[in-house]
């Protein structure tokens, strides 16, 4: 049986509903899409982007009533994604819906409707009070961020083997694969403790999550600067990075159309688009990228598989 | 005229020998070069590696005579690498060559032989007194080191707007490009300073560097995890990049098999393949990637001219 998807349809002034009413009849194949939004507003969408809405296009009656303003920062349209999340939130928590598809939102428009979370995976962590890792990636390669959103000076002291024991079991227990590189934190992964010393704390926290596990799955510290070159990606497709860009820059180099975003460690399953609303060519635009959000949909498709 | 290229061999117990004697008559299209070798060790090498020596491969005397052993760290081998390298340094300098092109070492051969420095750039610094710039690349995208081998959480405090004003100046007057883009340190360069604020100093030297130079050649502090991502490389090729992972990473997950080495702001021009000895297949595999040796000939090439 297909399974449900609840779609949070993201910043209504925003690129979100096309890519939606656009990719339907693709994801439709997939599973059964609940999206997050009333029928009036949906018409009002489909209206000014000038497409028919699929017969089979199932909403929940997310409240709210607005005028569509394309590309603009706005309180009501922040407000409506914002509701929009939570009720996908709802439905996959009580077990209506068995994961969420975010769409993306907008910060400024959060900020004004006075939604004052930074973005989707904070407003998970709060509702579910749990410790949600954020891993980014496509098919190809996944990176995993042990320390996010973290000025870079303070990411040195946040590396110890306690913390990071635990992140690397939460992480194998998200996605059970069977190996997973961890990366240094230094140029060449301090060349023996000549070009810093955390690695030795990299080093104690995978051997101590191995044994925890009691398999090899963890190898590092893995040299930062080859981790991804193609040679490597062909014997690991996981990464454990230590800071925010060390995996991001990479993976974007590589693969940033089609990557997706996904919150792990949390009674739920969400997966989200890795870019933003697009504001310059929202309703403007014949044909914008589905890809990510493709991606995301099939991504939350196999964790669902994987957690029966 | 074709310019002359004075070739430091590198390791005869690696590599570096088998790609000079494999892309001679390429090379010789482009140049003359000049191999700091002696024919007595050529010959030997080529003997080992069932090649002919071309007739046109015209050598400079390097001293020095003993037993190539394949993939061994030795001290005679690490001296003789040594001794090509200077002497390769020593005709640029005295203009009977307009470049240096270097062929890998072996830094444990160097240790052996009492040769105390980490590789060919730290050579250079001491030799000329002068503070090189490390810049790696290849024809598509370029990243500048602006700190190298340095532990993560010494980084920022290196980050002030005098020395990366210095910095950014030595850097457009070596490679001379019309637009160059400064990373910025933090996750999403801060964020307005939320995510740290060194942001401010790379601000204020780019600015101060643009205005010593009387133009708009930098920008940024630009967000680092989006700086390489396809559409961004599509509108620069030269980066400046604060950290050593932060450039590497991504130049390694991209361009790893022709990427070099340059060093910038020296009295002379020199350019490197950006591997190393490679021990495991030296003298043994019939091919071997030349494409690493033949872009660092053709960059030492432009930048010879760029100076006319």
């Amino acid at each position: 049986m297909k399974p449900t998807i609840a779609i949070s349809i993201g910043d209504l002034n925003g690129i979100g509903i096309q890519i939606a009413l656009q990719s339907h009849d693709k994801i439709k194949k997939l599973c059964n899409p609940i999206y997050c939004i009333n029928n009036k507003m949906l018409k009002k969408a489909s209206k000014l982007l000038d497409m028919e809405v699929p017969k089979d296009f199932e909403t929940f009656k997310t409240k709210g009533d607005f005028e569509i303003k394309p590309g603009q920062v706005s309180k009501k349209s922040g407000k409506f994604a914002y509701e929009s999340f939570i009720d996908a939130i709802n439905l996959t928590k009580n077990n209506e819906a068995q994961a969420v598809v975010t769409l993306p939102i907008n910060k400024e428009s959060w900020n004004k409707a006075n939604i004052l979370y930074k973005g989707h995976t904070e407003v998970l962590r709060d509702y579910f009070a749990k410790n949600a890792i954020m891993m980014l990636g496509c098919k190809k390669m996944f990176v995993a961020l042990f320390t996010e959103h973290c000025a870079l000076k303070k990411v040195p002291k946040k590396i110890n083997e306690k913390d990071l024991t635990e992140f690397l079991c939460d992480f194998y227990k998200s996605v059970k694969a069977s190996y997973i590189q961890v990366l240094g934190l230094n140029p060449h992964a301090s060349d023996n403790g000549v070009l810093g010393d955390e690695e030795v704390e990299i080093f104690k926290a995978i051997k101590s999550a191995n044994k925890l596990l009691d398999k090899e799955i963890f190898k590092g510290p893995v040299v930062p600067d080859t981790a991804f070159s193609k040679a490597n990606r062909k014997t690991c497709k996981y990464f454990v990075c230590m800071y925010h860009d060390q995996g991001l820059a990479p993976l974007k180099a590589l693969y940033f159309d089609e990557s997706i975003n996904v919150s792990l460690n949390l009674p739920i399953i969400r997966t989200s688009v890795d870019h933003g609303t697009a504001f310059d060519i929202a309703y403007k635009s014949a044909n914008v990228n589905k890809k990510s959000y493709i991606n995301a949909v099939k991504e939350a498709i196999e964790l669902i598989n994987a957690r029966k």
